[in-house]
This record gives structure tokens, sequence and C-alpha cells, in this order.
């Protein structure tokens, strides 16, 4: 496994695999790996016949006051499950390769990048865009992966990737989950004991939400989301940023379940962490 | 010469050329080809092994109440051009294949957008840098070639593939003018007969300027830009939009000219037409 720091090294190791016509399938990634991201590396090592990994906590994806700076950074465990992964190439770009001095470019998905998560983070997903952008053109792969886990990131980036006339396959990744149900997310190692015993009640509702819908005919959503508010405040607990039912193309407000193109999506504030989770029906 | 307007034949086109390890230059354009344009032409013709021209009057970079309607549409003469100077490969897409039902995503490359142009033509740059960008995902040259007539287009394009990390090496090719000075433009056709016969006093307020700090020593901004103001004033007439002196890494104002480093930048509007012309020192 090759790990490198610089662009041009980069396109080095990738220039013969490219021109023997090899299909290169990219994860970016923040660190912090866990089963989650190994799930995406697991998908391209099927898919693809070299494997290129990114490792950069993206500055301008957080807002002035996330948590940038106590983002875990977790180099040696990531570089461990990469090389067990069989990884082929890990990229980790210092912030000045990536954004060097007088940087001025930004990509905006506009609609998509507006509601769900995008309300409370204004600004996040301009910074997704521009990076994802960035390491595409860096990496120029035929295939990348996405955890459906970030599900509006997952869309956006599909957008983008079409709007922008990238010749890349976006491909999403079922989301991985504890026993217990919580999604594997690197920010769970913000929890505390309590929250952490707690947080499975995400899921739990989000799953009472679709067995309504499935079993019971409930497809009226502001009654969906009620019960999942109400399953969240009696049994998580924390503060909810959102819990929103919208289409899965358009990302926007459903008044009642259109099956096949419904997101349930919800952010909770839970000790310490901001969690986020969905399903689609 | 081929003529394409689907995004699949520029691949299919292009793909032998590149997997020979040919170099392809790209000119794009909106038509209404000239001898600037030619000049465009020629330089990919001399550089590169493939030679391709986009025709495509971009309706993002035109603002509500400007003149993409009547901007000038000469189709046979431009692909008579095209075949006169050898290209290989032109794409005229229709609107709907840039811009698909849906479509969402914008570039903007801050700073260098918004002086100069920027400010009457709000939007102008955004259309212009998202366009571009589709282009190059497309065609994918080596090369892309754009005239200093459009000075602050070429500046901004270049921030653009650096901050994106595009492989494409961006060329500045001169501006070619008339006989009496005037830069030549697809809307100098909008010129009535006296308005022609006015427009090259722009230049030569330009190359006065460049005249006083070359032979004079003259280096105050304030007196610079006076200077050509009133010389466009009692020669040309019609009104200015913007006379300014900034720095060419930057576009920022400078009191004080920078040897190397200043694009003296106007835009006059003249009977009908909205004219712009620039010099460098």
């Amino acid at each position: 496994m090759q790990i490198v720091s610089d662009i041009v090294s980069v396109r080095a190791a990738l220039s013969p695999h490219r021109k023997q016509g090899q299909r290169i399938g990219f994860v970016p990634t923040m660190g912090a790996l866990h089963e989650g991201h190994a799930a995406l590396i697991r998908r391209a090592r099927t898919d693809c016949n070299v494997v290129v990994v990114s490792i950069f906590v993206n500055p301008t994806q957080f807002g002035p006051h996330e948590d940038f700076e106590r983002y875990p950074r977790t180099w040696e465990a990531d570089c461990a499950l990469c090389k067990r992964e069989g990884v082929d190439l890990v990229f980790s770009p210092p912030a000045a390769v990536m954004y060097p001095e007088g940087y001025a470019t930004y990509v905006t998905v506009e609609r998509l990048s507006e509601p769900l998560c995008g309300r409370s983070r204004p600004g996040h997903f301009r910074g997704v865009a521009t990076v994802v952008l960035k390491l595409f053109n860096i990496v120029a792969p035929d295939a990348a992966y996405f955890g459906w886990k970030d599900a509006q990131q997952l869309i956006l980036i599909r957008r983008m990737t079409e709007d922008l006339n990238l010749p890349i396959e976006i491909v999403g990744v079922e989301t991985v989950r504890e026993a217990d149900g919580l999604a594997l997310s690197s920010r769970n190692r913000y929890l505390d004991a309590e929250s952490r015993r707690r947080a499975p009640a995400l899921y739990e509702a989000l799953r009472l939400a679709r067995q309504a819908f499935e079993q019971d005919g409930v497809a009226d959503c502001a009654v969906l989301t009620r019960r999942i508010c109400d399953h969240i405040d009696q049994h998580a607990g924390g503060r909810i940023d959102y819990v929103e039912i919208v289409s899965l193309d358009q990302l926007q407000p459903l008044t009642s379940i259109q099956k096949g193109n419904t997101l349930i999506a919800l952010a909770v504030h839970l000790g310490g962490a901001r969690l986020i989770d969905n399903i689609r029906l």
C-alpha cells in the first residue's frame, strides 16, 4: 500500500493503471475510519482493479463553531484498516495542498444543499461539493463510493457529478450499524456512556415509522414525523435538530409517503454529538 | 471535420486520440466566429494533434436584460471558418444537453468575479465558470485557448482550473484588432456606422495611458484613469461602464502602476453595443 500526500504523486501512481485500462475505485473519507468505511472499501475492492482512499479532514465543510478542531484524527489505525482491506493508494494531503493561498473556487448544488442538514449547517455542502470535486479531479476515478448514512451528501454528489458531466459512477453503500442499530459514525466517539445507551432510539424511531407505513398503512408524513419525534423524546432525549420526510430525488418535503421515492432523515444533538440517520421507503 | 451535438459522441470521437497519447486542444466559443477566434484555433492547431471547438451560446452567462436573444448566430459561417482552420471536431450542443431539467450545480470564483465586468454583469462569471468547467469535463483537453480580449475571463478560468486541480493548460492568446485598433468582438456587429467610426478611440485611450506611463513616467492610476475617461468622452462618446487599473493576478485596484502586474480594463456602452478592451503593463 502506497501512501502519498501530494497531487503529482497521486497522478504518477495511477497513470500506469489508467493506461492499462484498469478500473479505479475511490473512497473519499475524513479519516477516523470505522466498519462503515470498510464496507465502502470492500465494495470498491470487489468492483475495481485499483482502490484509492483519501483521508482529509476538510476545513471548508465545517462551520465556525463546529467540531473541526476536535474531529477525531486516528492516522495509525486508519492506515491499518486500509492495509487490512487491500487499499492500493492512500492520499492524505495537508490543507495547504488542497487550499493554497489565493484559493477562490467553490461549487454549490442549489436546492439539494438547502434542506435537512443544510439548514443548520450553512456552507457545509458547498465545502463537501468543492472538496469532492477537487478529489475527483485529482484521482480521476471510474467509480466513487459513498455511504447512505450521509444520504443528502450522496444525493448531492450524484447531482453534481451528473451536472458537471464527470465520467464517474457514484455508488451508494448501505449504512453499517452496531448490533443495537446505532449507525456507525466517527462522531459516535463523542457520546458519553449514558447517551450511547440511548442513541439506538434514533434508528428505532425510524424503524417504527417504516413499520407504521408498511404494516398499518400510515402514509401521512405529519403523523409519522410526530411519532418519530415522540419516540426520540421519550427514549433518546437530546435536542432534535430536524426530523423530515422528503422526496429521495429532490429532497423536497412530502405530505404523504411516495413509495420508492421517500427519505426519512433526522439529526439529533445527543450528549456532545450531533447524530444523523435515515431510512428510505 | 466532424460536427456533433451530444456528449457521448464527443467522448467517442476523442477516445482513440486520447488512447494514442495525442494532445487535445480546445477552443470554447459562443459562435459568431471572427479572426480573434481564428487566432485561438491556429494556436491550438500549432500546439496540438487534435483541435476541438465548441459553439454554444450559454444562457447562464447572460443577465435577464442582456443580449442572449439577439446574440449573433452565424452557424454556416462558423463551420466554414472551423473547416478552413483545420478544426477536427465541432461540438455544438442544444441547451437541454448542457442544462437538463433539474440542473442545479454552479461554480463561483470568489473575488476575481466581482470587480470590472462582474459589477455590471452579476452572475455572468458564475455562468462562464460553470459552462467552461462542464465543457472541460466533456472534452477533457490537454490545453484550452482563451483570448486576452476577455482578460477577466481568462484570469478567472486560470484560477478555477488551478483551484479545481484540472490537468489542463490554459493558454492566453493576444487580442486581434481591426486595422484601426478596434478589438475584434462578435458584438461589434451591433455598432451603427457612426459608433463604429468612433469605437477605435477606446484602444487609443489605452495606448495613450501606456505611452504616458512608459515614456513620461506617469504611474498614478487616478491620473491615468482620468486621461482615459477624458479621451473616451471626447473621441468615442457613449457611456463609460468602467475604466479600472487593477493588478493582473488578483484584479485588485492599484493606486500606482505595478510594472508586469497591471491590467487597464474598460467597458463602454456605444451605439447599441457594450464594448470591452484592455491592455497589460
